[in-house]
């Protein structure tokens, strides 16, 4: 029998006992559970749906001691974090059941028959939206909770109608378990099939690629690296039947900065900056990963400040000894490709040191390696001789989560200019305060381009996650007791 | 220099002079000249978005004479039919101008700060959309006004603020050109850019795929088989940036009648049927190819009602030669599989006799050449045995533009399972009439699960349309001018 092991955070050191990894049959079961559960699941009310995620979010609280504490240990993210990403999580699960009671996922749009011959003429035509089926969902490591066995896209599906499988990160094996404990408790207390939320454990075509082949899956959510991210995709899209894959994958979150703001704040912003630089030792999809500067003395004023900001800042220890090392490689790897280090130190065996260097523009859009996320407390200074250059460099990067624009204020050519590079390769541009953060709100949107998210249409955090489970379907001419149903699927 | 010919549908004679094909050079120009026109298109109101859709809808009804004729003599779709549809392509874009001029593509979520921490407390945020870019839209055979050089794609894109690169149908050629030229006179009367509407024209990788592979090009929009498509959807995630791929692909649209409807309405529906085989000589997305029939007399007798009405229908010639020719080998596939002919003539050189074969449930779902859509008048009945069988019939058929259900009025298990059954296949689902006609209105979904479209979630005809090209882009904390932009681009 395969086991897997968890491991402490802080020391490296084994903790607890071994735990059996799935075997194929028993991917295969989980996803056959969650289709046998997809038929009821899918016609339940929004207000079964909301029981469920409400009571969901209690259980996580009731345990919160427990919970944190396995947590803390199993990624040193530290009890205030973890409390308040315990908090997000339940916020997350009680707002989708809102959304789900308020009848959302039963939206429809009516249009009733138009007499005469078309194409004005039509007949009487329903759209409304059917859950997709059984989603196969890929904890991160970096969110344990909230992107995690009950994260946004496990609430998002349910509240759609949709049962999940999740995938549990080895980075948080154990509190993945005690989870999925406490999601199987419920659902039993509420007479729903334990198949609704399976979860399956180990690495490889063992479990997760065979998961997302599964004839029963009908979508992918995943939260991770590009690397891992565009695999699964592949593997979804070459299904006999593919099916849409959500990931959220690489990102390095520009921060653009324009002297005059600089002049004036530059030490307060060079403090902010540094801080949302390292918090969580930089393990952010929204880290701010480069920063552009114009030429101006008040950008070089900048650039001591953040050093010097940086420089006081103390990450905690990594979250698994695989990502400490993969930093070191990371910024070896920046500075051989020519950015030059304003800050560069050695670090301990799990808790590195913040990582600052400084390059042209004109080499950051000649050099590939620049481009790429360093995960962890890491970020690029990239000079620009004008507008126009800080622009070809926004181009360079291509598709981001965030792009923050500081000193955009007035309306003028040059703000019209970044507020258009910045909209064309990010889901969220901001104007003030720092990307690291992501509101659960009705207007986020947590994706943007190619390599940032491999469905930028779609978000993975915020009311609208839930439309990435939801497929449209026009009903003509659909006889009476079927509009009755306002929506909820048969 | 290459050339490229058209050829009269009805005698398979050239068709005018030869037209220089588009050479590689002057496809790139064709995407950058696209791609300038963007900022200045994207950044347009609604009104001069509605303005130029609707002074094309004019030029088309004012060039009417001969632009049919011209279509007539290279589809042999005949004046009614082409009228009509040119009629829909008028309107189309109409309708895009005013959901244009209704501010549609400018809609935000306004979603104002809340004081205190998170997760409840949260900066202002505002969701807009963004248009995506330019679009490389790939014309049908079938429709050569609504899914051609100004069909709902361009139109669609041309409301979102994306200009237009269209790949010209090889089967109608001059007519592509004709219309070309319309939109030409009309962007030069309005002082648009000539490159906002390009066109190129050609095959293989010189041509379409050097379209999709161009760095300017944002997304792709296609309309035709399952083949085609597909390759032209692989060479979009294959891109180093890849963008999305809007294909409508193949689709067999079953129709599943219910003994008692038939008792009492068997000959008339039998006669609608064969009507909608036949029509456009069976050259429709939509054309119904499957027919499921449960086992039961008033079945039986709809057998011989469908084949006599079917066997009077005189199809028109096909498209193409190249069409006409692989709706022979078409049903020769379906016959070697086991399909048993009611129906099987020879037809002429350039017009086939319907097809009609039946075929048992089992053999159906074990034989996927059975499922292969036959382009032109054909049509497969599957005997099922009970409704559970009949299920895993749709089931087995996976994907579906539609599925029509006749004689699901009453409310019991056996219609909510097929109703079901049908959702989970189809973007669209009928209680009466027959699939063939897809009206352009608000609540129109024309896509499902894949094989027939290759993102189920969105439309390729209706007001949702739209959607497919504008992206989700969150403001966080935007400055005042930005949001009295009231969601236009800048």
């Amino acid at each position: 029998m395969k086991t897997l092991q968890s491991f402490k955070a802080r020391t490296g050191e084994p903790f607890g006992a071994p735990l059996p990894a799935t075997t194929p049959e028993q991917v295969d079961a989980a996803a056959a559970a969650a289709n046998a559960a997809f038929a009821s699941w899918s016609a339940s009310p929004g207000s079964t749906r909301a029981a469920l995620l409400r009571a969901l979010a209690a259980a996580l609280e009731t345990d919160r001691e427990g919970l944190v504490a396995l947590a803390d240990e199993e990624t040193a993210l530290g009890p205030v974090r973890l409390n308040g990403e315990l908090d997000r999580t339940a916020f997350q699960l009680r707002r989708f059941a809102d959304i789900a009671e308020r009848g959302v996922p039963f939206a429809t749009t009516n249009d009733p028959a138009v007499a005469g011959p078309p194409p004005a003429g039509h007949p009487a035509m329903v759209r409304l939206r059917v859950p997709l089926g059984p989603v196969a969902m890929f904890s991160a490591s970096n969110f344990p909770f909230a992107f995690s066995v009950l994260g946004g896209d496990t609430a998002s599906a349910l509240a759609a109608g949709c049962p999940v499988v999740v995938k549990a990160h080895s980075g948080h094996l154990l509190l993945s378990n005690r989870v999925f404990g406490l999601v199987q408790q419920v659902l039993k207390s509420q007479n729903l099939p334990a198949g609704l939320v399976g979860m399956i454990q180990g690495g490889g075509s063992d479990v997760g690629v065979r998961l997302v082949r599964h004839p029963s899956i009908a979508a992918g959510a995943f939260t991770g690296s590009t690397r891992g991210g565009a695999a699964l995709q592949a593997e979804a899209s070459a299904r006999p039947r593919p099916i849409p894959f959500y990931g959220e994958l690489g990102s390095i979150n520009p921060v653009v900065a324009l002297p005059a703001i600089l002049a004036t704040r530059g030490a307060e912003l060079a403090s902010t900056l540094a801080g949302s630089i390292a918090m969580g030792c930089g393990q952010f999809c929204t880290s701010p990963g480069v920063i552009v500067l114009l030429n101006d003395p008040a950008s070089d004023a900048f650039v001591q400040q953040l050093t010097t900001a940086l420089a006081g800042q103390k990450p905690h220890a990594m979250l698994t000894p695989g990502m400490r090392s993969a930093f070191d490689v990371g910024v070896t790897h920046m500075a051989a490709a020519g950015a030059q280090p304003l800050l560069h130190e050695a670090g301990s065996a799990e808790a590195p040191r913040p990582f600052l260097a400084q390059v042209d523009a004109a080499d950051f859009i000649a050099r590939t390696q620049l481009r790429e996320e360093v995960f962890g407390p890491s970020s690029l200074i990239v000079r620009a001789a004008s507008v126009a250059e800080a622009l070809d460099v926004l181009n360079a990067v291509g598709g981001s989560l965030t792009v923050t624009l500081w000193g955009a204020e007035d309306d003028n050519a040059d703000t019209r200019a970044l507020v258009r590079g910045a909209t064309a390769i990010a889901g969220r541009v901001l104007f003030a305060g720092v990307p690291t953060g992501v509101a659960v709100t009705a207007a986020q949107q947590h994706g943007g381009p190619w390599p940032s998210s491999t469905q930028p249409m779609s978000t993975s955090v915020g009311d609208a996650a839930l439309e990435r489970f939801l497929r449209p379907v026009a009903l003509q001419d659909a006889p009476a007791w079927l509009l009755a149903r306002k929506g909820l699927p048969c």
